[in-house]
């Protein structure tokens, strides 16, 4: 087929009407008087959901037997973009195999606020780590064929009346963090389709914001795929195609299809609009209506999903060298998660997991089969014969392994968490067992960042997040020193919920979520306010030790090398990611202390080194000029920071820019007095004298010590305040223009 | 005269122009040819600053004598509106002797950030002080038959760039926050004049901001007064005569003058609108055309300086009573703040003071002369043997009372703090008698909250921030117990600079200050993000000790009545500040947890009582909806605090108000299920029942318990998602209408 307008005119305006509206859950609609197939989509950031049976959009119903993979809280915290690339390949194979054209993730909005209850779905809650990652994911996907739908564009940080809120952003904070992540991906990985999210922003539905969907995707960005609604997003579907808003899912059937053509029959839309996106969906129908049909290997995807969530895992903490496990320790291992393991969050995302292994069972296989329930998952309720059981035989060991995490009841999609906390029976369970004073290890199963009051009754702390279904094999993996732990927080955890950002007016209002941190978001408002954090952003632990030396820093062209050696100096292989920070010390603006702009995770031999060359594109220098509408770089000094975390920054560098534009401040009537002597120029010189305003200040300055900042704030206009006239002033201009 | 457009047409164009640009740094435009006299205005929040001499408007050259008044940050700590009334009539009476037509205050801009320059000229932090304290002090000079200048209209909250940068603010912040002050002045005070600022609101320039000037000053509030720019403030006379900014000051001549003649010759300024300003000025000079000149007593005037001082000065902490001082301890007099004291503060405010009494002479005429210097003021020195002669002095006696506080090249109109430590030199001095372990009494003098990392170094410590001329005797006076101290803070000491709504942000751009924390200003913030402070809002110390009891609340009218009964527990005589907060616990916006809407300064005779009955009206219930750009009223639960500061709540009282506004969600396809089930409307229940969508909502609830909190979530427009279709909700919508 060629999709042009002679393509076009072979189509009614209720087959075109019908096109841009999907034929129920799952599918496009299919005409096939047109030779028009159907294409089938599927949720899954992490593992397919195809529903073959009723379809819903919230993981009520079954689906067929897939891998459940861990969640983005997790494979983010690989910082591994190569891992998150195979991850990605392996979901577009199971989706080839079962006949799926198009796979609903990955999600990469920002995590604004602990709270959230989808974060377990998304990466970050840095806009370069989300975009880099989800890069490579959709990059993996789209290998096999495979199309993606990067989701939810933009904005969708609450779940709590997530169909009307409206996201109140300003401009840069829209540009610098949430929009990102989709514009790399867009940029870098050609993505088939993007999934409109359900909120407003700045007042105006997503699913009908044309300056979202049109001006900044299509006209500035330059996508050419297509967009999709998020389920049940679209309210006016006139206004969602003029947006460009091209598909919309699950369909409404005959209300949507009427809709359109009465609104075209009457003028309300112009036919030209809705060809636009007919064209898109008939390309992506074409490009999927052959559908391959590769067998896929579940074996061999469930020990994948263990090899991501193993070298993904975080350790957070490890006093005393408490991990690994000594093969001679005795150990106990606590809590219900170990044999209940929460490994996959609630909503859209929940797959119908091919073969969980819990930690219990995984740990039996390893011959560790001491264990007590300490408490109960499903309900928070204090059992004192469990914890009794639990302390008894805890007596009995050298280590206590203790599971502990957020249930499901209380982190899901479709509403947001009123507290971090962990459950009650859990905190009394932890405080009874650390009065026994015996190395505890925590190993924590939850979405997002939790509070932790009990973090000094901890020897050592393991998050391992929503770990997929291989949870049970790859928690041993770590804990027994089988893989070394590389992880990285790709969060902050706060010390307190009431240091987060947006804490107090996160979901205080039903209608608006106002963004006031603006672009101080995780880690760029805690180094902002100077606020210590329980553990920081870049954040992780290894069973070795790594060196950084060596650092330079070398603008070359349009870009800025930073080159650096890593040595692993410890006595076991690991790897470690690096984390090249950017300070901007030179622009006019309000400014995070640093900003994450690249990372690369190293492997290490024992004793072995590398030097690294990272090159820092324009962008990563770059703010956005909201009143100009243009990124913008600014000439002048910037300090490098290359750190193992946001907080253990290991070598710094200052450099001069030189590529970027000169912050050039013309000498106008505005212009503060401290501006214009210190130009070096001699007419600027020669003028003040002439007039008489030299001789002005400097009797100024003479006069009072306190006078030296006075200048700072005098503009040149108001030097009437000082006895000069604006004859003199306008004299002065004429004579340095 | 009548100003009429008779009288009008006998003024040329020109003479129009002159009439509305100030005749020079301090007077009006006299037209002698039409019997157009001019007036005076000057400067003088705190004391008159009358220039006979050469005029500037920065305090840098001599004026005449004049008492000095403490400045505002020490007046609003009295919490006295009858006192502010008092301060008023004597500033009036001076500039009356004077032949002073308007005194150019008072000064009510809201202490944004510590580190602002110009707030020790301000009240407070909390616009209803600043309000009501503010409309005292207008009502006081006023009822001597001198004028007022309210400044700086608005929204003036830091010193760097402040002829230029945009003070960027959301409507909420800028109605509830910013302008409160203002507008009860105008509405309760009827100022003559008000200064506009010299910064931009939204990025327009206020001296040309026809919002601010006309459509809220005049057109919603009723301002029937003159608008005079801050002076210098004027960029374009045409655009600031167009947004209501009536007269120039000071006037730039002939520039200005041809410059509206020549907008009016060529038609960019509409002569009727200079007309406005014309009479508006001449309406000014007539009333002030005849000057008194009741001569006006400066010994009286500085007792009652004295006097305002003693019963303003705050105490913050007084362990183990070691105030006030037993005429039996031996004490040392330490630091050279007692010396030389900073009684004022610098800038267009600063008073040729008339008699200045330092805290050291004042201690001398009750026989304590024992002095070491400690430290030099003037220059941030650590001298060893000062502290060594200190140190030595100290060891001799019972208790040490140490000034200490900021000097004035760290803290002046015209430019902002960059830090608010005390200089190292005191706090060295501080350290090294704390070494002694004996009771240390601290005596502060600084114009804004400062950093107190001794605070656990100090045994009392009375913060007596700009204290006037007479700071020394209303400092021994209250040390000594012959005043019981009942100051208040009208501003939070936050424990770390760091804990500021805006730090981080403020003055990060030279063109733009944006104010992120929205409402959030001061005590609304600490209080939202649960933040310790250093000394909270509204706090203070007494020599006696007070109960409260007895609350109760009524809504009578259109009005709240709390009334609540308030004791003198102690032994001796003295006032307690009895503070009334309101907390909304009904409207569906982000909402301070309690804001001050009233308060009552309460003398009490040891053991006795007093029922204190406070009436507090709508806007005491209101907030400022921007969509519908009105105040609203929610009915609901409030709770009504009474409190001996924002964090010592001594009383609470829930109520429902009722004499507002329902809050009436109607049902659309935008509300949202747990809405619509929650309606105990039979007509509601049937419909549902009959579309079917009754069921699908049980089994939703019985599927999961989760599912609870998704019904929260889920619209009436999405139960597509749940398999109900839009024909069923539009039927269900049709059936309730």
């Amino acid at each position: 087929m060629t999709f042009d307008s002679n393509y076009l005119q072979a189509l009614t305006l209720e087959e075109k009407a019908a096109i841009v509206t999907g034929m129920n859950y799952w599918y496009t609609h299919n005409i096939d008087e047109k030779n028009i197939p159907s294409i089938m989509v599927t949720d899954g950031p992490s593992g397919l959901r195809k529903q073959a049976d009723k379809g819903d959009a919230l993981g009520l119903n079954d689906s067929v037997e897939a891998i459940s993979f861990p969640t983005a809280s997790l494979t983010a915290s690989s910082f591994d973009k190569e891992m998150l690339y195979q991850l990605g390949k392996q979901l577009g194979q199971a989706a080839n195999a079962e006949g799926v054209s198009i796979l609903l993730g990955p999600g990469v909005n920002i995590k604004r606020n602990p709270l959230a209850g989808r974060n377990f779905e998304y990466f970050s809650e840095d806009p370069y780590v989300a975009g880099t990652l989800g890069a490579a994911y959709v990059n993996g996907v789209q290998s096999t064929g495979t199309g993606v739908s990067v989701k939810h564009f933009a904005a969708n940080n609450r779940e709590n009346q997530r169909f009307t809120s409206s996201s109140n952003i300003d401009e840069r904070a829209l540009r610098e963090i949430y929009l990102p992540a989709f514009e790399h991906i867009v940029k870098q990985a050609y993505p088939e389709t993007l999934m409109c999210s359900y909120n407003k922003l700045n007042g105006e539905l997503v699913s009908q914001n044309k300056r979202l969907l049109t001006d900044i995707l299509r006209n500035e960005w330059g996508f050419e795929g297509l967009v999709m609604s998020d389920w049940g997003a679209v309210a006016n579907r006139t206004k969602s195609l003029q947006a460009g808003m091209d598909l919309e899912m699950p369909g409404r059937g005959d209300i949507s299809i009427d809709d359109i053509v009465s609104s075209v029959q009457n003028g309300n839309l112009e036919e030209s609009v809705l060809d636009q996106s007919v064209l898109r969906v008939l390309k992506l129908v074409d490009k999927h209506k052959t559908t391959t049909s590769v067998k896929y290997d579940k074996e061999a995807q469930h020990a994948f999903a263990r090899c991501v969530a193993a070298n993904s895992f975080v350790l957070l903490k490890n006093e005393n060298q408490t991990l690994p496990i000594d093969k001679k320790d005795s150990i106990l291992i606590v809590g219900e998660l170990a044999d209940k393991p929460r490994f996959q969050g609630g909503g859209s995302s929940h797959v119908n997991a091919y073969n969980v292994v819990s930690p219990l069972e995984a740990a039996t296989n390893l011959g560790l089969s001491n264990y007590a329930k300490g408490y109960s998952i499903d309900k928070d309720v204090i059992n004192e014969a469990d914890i009794k059981e639990a302390i008894n035989k805890a007596k009995e060991v050298d280590k206590i392994v203790l599971f502990a995490g957020l249930p499901a009841y209380l982190e899901s999609e479709g509403f947001d968490k009123t507290t971090n906390d962990l459950p009650q029976n859990q905190i009394r369970l932890i405080d009874e067992l650390s009065k026994l004073n015996k190395p505890i290890i925590m190993v924590l199963q939850n979405g997002s960042a939790i509070n932790m009051p009990w973090v000094n009754d901890a020897s050592a702390i393991l998050e391992t997040y929503l770990g997929g279904e291989a949870i049970g094999e790859a928690t041993w993996d770590v804990l027994t020193g089988d893989v070394n732990p590389s992880g990285k927080l790709a969060e902050t955890f706060p010390v307190n919920l009431s240091d987060t950002p947006s804490f107090g007016t996160f979901n205080a209002s039903k209608t608006d979520e106002n963004y006031h941190e603006s672009i101080f978001v995780g880690y760029r408002y805690y180094d902002l306010k100077q606020l210590d954090t329980l553990f920081p952003f870049g954040h992780g632990l290894s069973y070795t030790t790594f060196n950084y030396s060596n650092i330079s820093v070398k603008e070359e062209n349009q870009s800025v090398v930073v080159t650096f050696t890593i040595k692993n100096t410890g006595s076991v292989a690991g790897a470690d990611v690096a984390q090249v920070y950017v300070s901007n010390q030179t622009s006019n603006i309000e400014k995070p202390v640093k900003e994450l702009r690249e990372f690369e995770k190293v492997f290490l031999q024992p004793g072995k080194e590398k030097t690294i060359s990272i090159a820092l594109n324009r962008r990563a220098f770059s703010w956005y000029n909201a009143d100009r509408k243009a990124w913008q770089v600014d000439n002048g000094q910037y300090d490098i920071f290359v750190g193992s975390s946001s907080r253990d920054i290991k070598l710094s560098e200052a450099f001069q820019l030189t590529f970027g534009t000169d912050i050039v401040e013309s000498i106008t009537p505005d212009s503060y007095l401290s501006q214009i002597i210190d130009q070096p120029n001699p007419v600027v010189t020669d003028a003040l004298k002439k007039t008489g305003i030299y001789e002005a200040i400097q009797t100024l300055l003479t006069n009072n010590k306190r006078n030296i900042e006075l200048l700072e704030n005098i503009p040149l206009r108001s030097m009437a305040m000082m006895g000069i006239t604006d004859e003199k002033i306008n004299e002065f201009l004429k004579l340095i223009k």
